[in-house]
């Protein structure tokens, strides 16, 4: 076992290696901008299909929608580059949210994060699969199983650690680049040599509203995801810490805006159309490149990326849950590094969850948009509420500048946010606003749970001195006279002097055998016989126990000895010890009404076949 | 828990009460004969279906095949019949196979019942809902829900008692009875008054072969299963055992063939044929009986006894399981007796197993046909082949007739055996041919293993003092300091002298603050501290104990001692223990290299909260 999982996961590392595992700034962008980079393919394609049904009149107003949505990029891009400054030690919205708004508004932008990032990786691989289904529109019905397939890829690559990941992934995130700046620019090329385009062809099925064009907005606003990844994933820049975040951060808005802009720049001045079965940014590719086996290349590197944005949740999720984990409002085994330097409990969960959703939603991206944007903003929104708190409180030199930055931010992103709960509510996006504090619910009542445990189990106020427990009464229950009760027998002789052995007769007449072998083997230790007239034996077995510890009214349970076979091969499990199992089971987990709890000591009995 | 199952399955009953649970004559028809009378609904089917591809032509054998079953059926009883004399205390073929042809032969007989009781179970209920859709097309979409809802309940009659379904199930079989007696009855007053049909409607689709008929043949021969229903349940009759058996035998035989020969006879001499989707009984009911509701009554009736045949599986099933667990063929839970008296393990893996066959077959009793015909033979081949053996050497008075009798009874099955695996082989008699040899093997892995353990186990050749254990070593693996911990200290204190404590310190510098809190609360106890700098708990804290267990060399392992917290709320289980079951199943199931296994003990602590 140990070994298979090394040989796919690679062998544990100490934890010193911890440093040097964090990215420079070539790798940090490939680390953390695929999510905001990729988002074009799926931006692009719900403002088509959003204004499409209100035909070239709807068309014509892309561009408007566009640009609204590159001025929110540059907020958002202002708004958490002072996040950055100020929160070099991990500023997600978690912890913006928790240290300024409160723990209530903390643990809502932490339930919307996880959210987001369970959404951000579903959506990622449906729309990759997606772009190179349109490219080879044979691959269409195996969408789910194709994306099921990357997320078996990506987690494996994770569960390796952020190094090698980091190299795997930075490759796609550069070609990605390099074709689609590349296409953009050809782009302009052949818009000069062909002039501009029109869209009369597309049929107008519903009048322009301005709803439509709400709807629209919320919908490509999921332009936007991703831009928050670096503030979450700071820790893992290298020093100086802030700055190297801040530049890759502004890197990665402009190289956003301009493939956003460009691409729905170009699709509206030579109007593309979508041919049957494909994309959007597809058809923008075909009809630039088209004849050209660079069309493929664009189409699998849009896939590439995709993948990579969904390793962005890979990152970012069992980060945040880790810190969660940390605040106790999640189980500790978030908190715990694995083998590998990651997350691996995390990592695991976020895989399972996104699978649930791609299967859900049948591999269809558009279908998850409307649960996707919500998240987002809602985030948004708290992270960029908390840094005014942030500022006013702190009035640092420049105070009433940032509070106004910030201050932007969250007018805006709270106006974006309203847009996009209204419009896409019947949508889906009521899941995930009836979702979000029901998780945050949730961490609160585990948080309950840690800290009132703790404050049972604390030491202040007992004496140092520790009162000894007397000598225990050890109870063997035996279904019969052989070598593994013999065996727990010696055991229990070597403890203490009180020791009785009991068997439940469940068929009249068995006893008589098993008393005879019994003073055979063990004369001197008191056998008690339970009769069980129902058959059942854990009821008469516990019925015992309670009634020897009120006869010895000394205050302590009688304690358990059960032998355990362990077989020599793992399905001969199936053939021992279901009685034992479920005796302990009901030992520890029925809660006595004495309140004094049962110790059960297990004599584990080899056997060799 | 504990009342809720009582209220779905009723209370306990006493095993003194298992005499009175014995079947009278009326109840034991009801209680053995369904699968054996219902088999009319789809072997009258198979033959249609066999036939109907030859036209008119085809459809002219239906009288001879019938004819040629009903000649089984008549060998068959009078075979079975001589079981019922032989083996009052339970003649199944299994234990008529074993005792007879030896034990290689008895566990094929034996894999054979088994997968028979499955696929009567799911033959019998996908035939009843095809039964009960004939009459209402619209049922039609659903008829996996229906079995599967019918599955449920007869399930659950089960669970609550063999006398109880007795009742429960004995109206339906004489509705049954009494509603098609009376329909023939009604047919052939039909026939005379309405004279001959013909089958000119039906279109030759291909040549009319001997390959056809004998496949027909085949599929035809599942109006056979049932027939050893009774010698199976046998111990289930009041006394004298056999006589009351073996009148129910014939009684249940003469109405089966009558039916069987009664209906085929009509629907020939009728000339009936199907409409649409429905079934050939279905259509001679209509023609018999269309425009009243005694069709509806029929149809009900159909439906109701198939279930209740379904029921038979629940009788046989677990008691052929229970009797190879008795003979350690099976894992001991198959034998014990449930609350109820039943066997209820047996009969909840049977309709997990049903429900599996239903769901894969899509609820669809002909494609379930070729599986079912072969196991049915080979059982009853092993059975009848084992009657001649035991004649040969009893020679009591009149052992040649008996001799004949159940060597014409073998013959005759041997043949039918080969026609049905040859001609249903490639439509699934193969996975039966191959599913029952490795059942078998099964039986025989399982059998060595206890035979073995047993072996092992034995004390025959122990002196009988014991030689007693020297005082137990006790580690207590600590992850801080507090009450659950001072619990099992006091608890390991209380036990022996040498009581250690270990820590493994995955973060580098955590050990300081443990070890001042440990030398204020536990200061004599000394505390190992363990470094894990790849932050492994269980691989460190199994090191350390079996370094400990090298430095002491006394042959023996020290015990691990570790406090279990027991929460109040179920969920909450989730959020603690992980490294503490992890642990625990890593000491009882990585065998040790030394070979002593090492003790466990629990500490439950209870949570207020």
């Amino acid at each position: 076992m140990r070994t298979a999982w090394e040989f796919i996961v690679g062998p544990p590392l100490p934890t010193q290696r911890l440093e040097s595992e964090r990215l420079n700034k070539v790798r940090a962008l490939a680390a953390f901008s695929p999510d905001a980079l990729s988002s074009i393919a799926y931006a692009n394609q719900e403002i088509f299909l959003g204004l499409v049904v209100a035909g070239a009149a709807g068309l014509f107003f892309s561009w408007q929608i566009a640009l609204a949505i590159a001025g929110l990029l540059a907020v958002l891009a202002l708004s958490y580059s002072q996040t950055l400054w100020a929160y070099p030690g991990g500023g997600g919205s978690y912890t913006v949210a928790k240290e300024n708004l409160g723990p209530s508004l903390g643990l809502i932008a932490a339930g919307a994060l996880l959210i987001d990032y369970v959404l951000t990786a579903a959506v990622s691989l449906t729309a990759g699969v997606a772009a190179i289904a349109s490219a080879f529109p044979n691959l269409w019905p195996y969408r789910v199983e194709l994306a099921l397939m990357l997320l078996a890829i990506i987690l494996l690559a994770n569960l390796r650690g952020l190094r090698e990941s980091g190299t795997v992934m930075a490759v796609p995130v550069y070609l990605f680049l390099v074709a689609f700046l590349g296409m953009l620019a050809w782009g302009v090329v052949v818009a000069l040599r062909d002039g501009p385009g029109s869209w009369a062809a597309a049929p107008q099925v519903v009048p322009l509203s301005s709803f439509l064009l709400l709807h629209t907005f919320a919908a490509g606003c999921t332009a936007l995801t991703g831009i928050e990844a670096i503030s979450n994933g700071i820790t893992a820049f290298r020093d100086p810490v802030s700055r190297n975040a801040n530049r890759t951060l502004w890197v990665m808005a402009i190289l956003m805006g301009s493939l956003f802009l460009g691409s729905i720049g170009l699709t509206q001045y030579l109007g593309v159309l979508p041919q049957g079965e494909e994309t959007i940014l597809s058809a923008l590719a075909r009809r630039l490149l088209d004849g050209s086996p660079a069309y493929f290349i664009v189409q699998a590197s849009t896939l590439l990326v995709l993948a990579v944005a969904a390793n962005t949740s890979f990152a970012g999720f069992p980060r945040v849950a880790s810190v969660l984990a940390r605040d106790r409002y999640l189980p500790h085994q978030f908190s715990q590094l694995g083998d590998r330097l990651v997350f691996s409990n995390g990592m695991v969960v976020l895989a399972g969850l996104t699978a649930v959703l791609i299967l859900i939603f049948g591999g269809d991206s558009h279908a998850l948009i409307p649960l996707f944007a919500v998240g987002v903003f809602i985030a948004f929104t708290l992270s960029q509420a908390g840094m005014v708190v942030h500022w006013i409180r702190l009035k640092g030199p420049g105070w009433p500048w940032k509070t106004a930055a910030n201050g932007l931010g969250a007018a805006v992103t709270t106006v974006t946010f309203l847009v996009v709960a209204v419009s896409k509510f019947r949508e889906g996006a009521w899941v995930v606003l009836l979702l979000i504090p029901t998780l945050a619910g949730l961490f609160y009542s585990v948080n309950r749970h840690y800290r009132e445990v703790s404050r049972e189990l604390t030491l202040h106020g007992l004496p140092p001195s520790l009162r000894p427990v007397p000598e225990p009464r050890v109870v063997l229950p035996i279904s019969g006279v052989h070598r593994g009760v013999v065996e727990a027998l010696r055991y229990a002789e070597a403890l203490t002097a009180h020791v009785t052995a009991v068997y439940v007769e469940t068929h009249p007449g068995d006893a008589e055998r098993v008393r005879k072998d019994w003073e055979h083997w063990a004369g001197k230790v008191p056998l008690v016989i339970v009769p069980s007239p129902y058959r059942s034996i854990i009821g008469p077995l516990l019925e015992f126990l309670d009634q020897t510890d009120r006869e010895h009214h000394d205050g302590q349970a009688a304690t358990v000895i059960l032998p355990e076979f362990v077989p020599a091969k793992w399905w001969q499990v199936l053939l021992h010890n279901q009685t034992a199992w479920m005796l302990k089971l009901a030992l520890l987990y029925r809660r006595r009404r004495g309140g004094a709890s049962r110790p059960v000591i297990d004599i584990p009995y080899y056997l060799k076949e």
